[in-house]
């Protein structure tokens, strides 16, 4: 990196990483680090996994708006990347401060909606507090799903006929604002998330198929993530971790599409290798035109 | 009835009601033989629920389709019906007899793709065969989702809202024969059916919200149910009855809509009051046009 582009990174300060669950804010940590930029962890109470000691870190609770402000601007960041599950809180858990609460009627309509309608809200608070909102795959493009497979199997035809039914199916969801993932097995959709997540969609079709409605198929189905067309400010990217290979395995699943350049993969080689041991596929997908 | 009609209906001979669980396949006998119109119930092992010793009945399985063309006609049936809730099986369930045997190449391409194709296949079979597949909605009209509410409350605007915007989505996923219903609450999907079928999926709700994954809405959100556009044989329209009323009262949702003219509600009294008990809404409304 030239002495200039340093510079100018140190100019907009350090970079705020609100961090909720598993251990995709520390991928995005460790890339914009490596990029030169200093970074200043915001761990969420009830939601962030625990961060080792070497990074600088300030727990935030939901609700505590005003003192987050404080915090960020004292450490001189002004701007901020959401990265990390989050279940989504219910409006009751806010528990809020001053600052808050005064945002409380904003909030309040934010919350009526799905997550995108949600999270372009929050991002819109931050706004209008002179933070600047950036996507993670700005500040670490690493993240970014690859076109082609990860690991060393790939999909084959049927289980590709899958995959474009997937994309198909979630492209025409998308101004719903519902889910990012679906599960297709020889044609036919066993699953589609809504507010229950991924997780809980994939440990569904394990019951399901323990209890016979599905049963074992001649071809294993695929696991379709792909990005809505409404999230234009990219706060919650479909992503892949080592976690989503194991449950794909339980679920009996033949492996996973991810939108290439939208989805994010943090540690794609672990991924590939745990890939390669359940006999799964990873593959980055180009989406349909209307998810590019 | 007229002499005239009763003499067309005893030589088309009795109807054979192909029987999956619940209380409407007993429904659709029922006003079939106020109609005056014999009645050969074929309840499926299983399946089916106990049918009283009133009612002429042949019990079969599942891959004995041989055995149920003897029967059925012995019995000098040439109409048949499905009706009743039905979890797919699964192809290794079938247990066929000699002539299932011969048509399994074909019964496995049906079992590639969803509910409908699935359907479609069946009834060709027995068209094949010399039977004529009927909807539960022509013998049985009376049993169809009337226009406007069952019971005494209504929608609220809010959810007059999030009704529109189920019957929207459900019309978007339509051509993907997915599944039949969805639920929405302060315009957020929360739920969509796919394999797991209406039941599981409205018992994810109650678990959701008991997890607070899902918290108590300002406006309870409501069940929509509305038929497939590829639906056009009818063999497996969305219904309701006495026990969804209890789910969605236990998912703490305000109340249910369904397409007018295609859903079926059997028991629409019971229903009603069961309803007004709850403090839910029942209603049925006019689908998209796509829908209709």
């Amino acid at each position: 990196m030239s002495k200039d582009v340093e510079s100018s990174l140190s100019d907009i300060g350090p970079l705020a990483v609100i961090c909720g669950g598993g251990n995709l804010p520390l991928a995005v940590a460790d890339a914009a680090e490596k990029g030169g930029r200093g970074v200043v962890l915001f761990p969420i109470r009830g939601w962030a996994d625990p961060i080792p000691a070497g990074y600088r870190q300030h727990w935030v609770s939901f609700g505590n708006f005003g003192s987050f402000c404080r915090v960020a601007r004292a450490e001189g960041c002004r701007d901020v990347v959401f990265i990390g599950s989050l279940v989504r809180p219910g409006i009751l858990q806010l528990r809020p401060d001053l600052k808050t609460l005064r945002l409380l009627p904003k909030i309040w309509r934010m919350f009526r909606g799905g997550d995108d309608h949600l999270l372009r809200g929050v991002a819109s608070i931050f706004e209008e507090h002179g933070f600047r909102v950036v996507g993670a795959h700005e500040v670490a493009p690493e993240i970014l799903m690859p076109e082609g497979p990860i690991g060393t199997l790939r999909p084959n035809s049927s289980q590709q006929a899958d995959i474009e039914k997937g994309l198909a199916l979630l492209d025409a969801i998308s101004p719903f604002d519902v889910g990012q993932a679906a599960v297709v097995e020889n044609g036919r959709v066993l699953a589609m998330e809504a507010a229950e997540g991924t997780d809980a969609m994939l440990r569904r079709i394990e019951q399901l198929r323990r209890n016979g409605h599905i049963e074992r198929a001649a071809v294993r189905g695929v696991l379709v993530k792909a990005v809505k067309r409404t999230q234009n400010l990219r706060l919650d990217l479909p992503s892949i971790g080592p976690q989503t290979i194991e449950m794909v395995a339980r679920a009996r699943l033949g492996g996973i599409a991810a939108t290439a350049g939208s989805a994010i993969i943090a540690q794609s080689e672990r991924i590939g290798m745990a890939a390669d041991r359940e006999k799964l596929f990873v593959i980055g997908v180009r989406a349909t035109s209307a998810q590019r």
